[in-house]
């Protein structure tokens, strides 16, 4: 058994018996989150440095696929870094995830650079305003860019993908073209891009992006990925994502 | 009655009794043309500079909108700018399109710089390899990049707009990276996108996108564009757009 505090819980990943711990209230993983390690999972073999991981959600379930070696992560937050340990010791991972806690800007210190095939990035969304609240709130380090900006993201993936490496990350649509403006300032092509829904006939919600370190110029466009049917309900292919069915 | 060539007919635009001069085989406009018109006559206010103009096709269809004043046209190929003139008498808009044969890259001695509230272009979507064909085919003038390429038009534009005027373009998926990183290079923020997709569950064949002349980073995308429904047939938007019903 693992050491748990009393604002954690353990929730059930419904994949190969993989459980991770949460806070009760507050820090918990998305559906962002899920949609990443789906769409890089498919893509990447060889070894993965997961930025921003947080609970370690990307790094477990990327656990499951067999091409892919080893995974480095880094989280900022010791508290969630040390809770995400944990979930690492608690689905007896330890031997293919490696939780680090650092700063993503120091990463070419605590990992080899030019050394991973894949990076991965559920980043913090929102930029910061004049009025910087509560920094140290773990839910504000998360989704604001108070720790990192979208440009410390990708300079950092660029340093530590091999050449010819892939970056898949998350991100908002209505930054999709600082995003893909400053992948090609980086020297990270994108090439593949795949837009979430939540319903049909409206704006989507989320962006999944990858690209590649060094790669030329030309991108795949997926057909729209919708998180709801027509009935209301979660559609098939997130049902699959889920592997709720 | 204008003169007409042997190899050119009259086809009608199904909107306001507007007629267009093509060739019987050959140079003729396409879906991108009409969707491009929609999508930035729904939004222009003011005068507009059309590059890439072939038939004039797209002054055409923006002369129609009770909310633009005047638009300038370029068109390099003196035989298919003739035409489009010819056209543009056919429909006595002489005091509403100034069609021009000339080089875009020399708007700025056509045209007063900064002058303009929008650019509109349909612009030749594939890069010359290192084969050029024959170079002096109007087909291939009009589809391949030999006459100017992607960034001329997105130089030319940021020239000829007013500060905070808008560029509409449609282009293909596979250089939406190059089309953004080229806008944001030029100052041209891009701010709206629409992908176009022939049918549910398919990649996209085209994308539309407005830019804002010195504009800040956020964008918006639309729900996608089907042109055919899941019957076969035309979506009821696409009918709409051709003013079918």
């Amino acid at each position: 058994m693992i050491y748990m505090h009393d604002d954690e819980q353990t929730d059930d990943l419904l994949v190969k018996n993989l459980k991770i711990l949460q806070k009760k209230n507050g820090f918990r993983y998305g559906t962002d989150a899920v949609l990443l390690s789906d769409f890089a999972g498919r893509n990447i073999k060889g070894s993965v440095l997961d930025l921003c991981s947080g609970t370690a959600i990307v790094p477990l379930l990327l656990s499951v696929r067999e091409n892919i070696s080893k995974i480095s992560a880094l989280e900022i937050q010791p508290d969630i870094a040390d809770m995400a340990k944990r979930s690492v010791m608690l689905n007896k991972l330890e031997h293919k995830i490696d939780m680090v806690c650092g700063d993503l800007k120091n990463a070419d210190s605590i990992f080899a650079k030019k050394s991973f095939d894949a990076v991965t990035c559920n980043p913090p969304y929102m930029k910061v305003g004049g009025a910087v609240t509560n920094s140290s709130d773990t839910k504000i380090i998360s989704r604001h860019e108070v720790c990192c900006t979208l440009d410390d993201v990708i300079a950092v993936s660029r340093k530590m993908l091999k050449n010819q490496g892939r970056l898949f990350m998350v991100h908002k649509p209505n930054r999709l073209a600082e995003i893909i403006h400053t992948m090609c300032i980086h020297h990270i092509e994108p090439k593949h891009m795949r837009l979430v829904y939540a319903h049909k006939g409206k704006e989507p919600s989320l962006v999944l992006i990858e690209g590649l370190s060094g790669g030329k110029s030309e991108m795949r466009i997926d057909p729209p990925l919708y998180i709801f049917g027509e009935n209301g309900k979660y559609s098939e292919e997130l049902k699959k994502i889920y592997h709720m069915q």
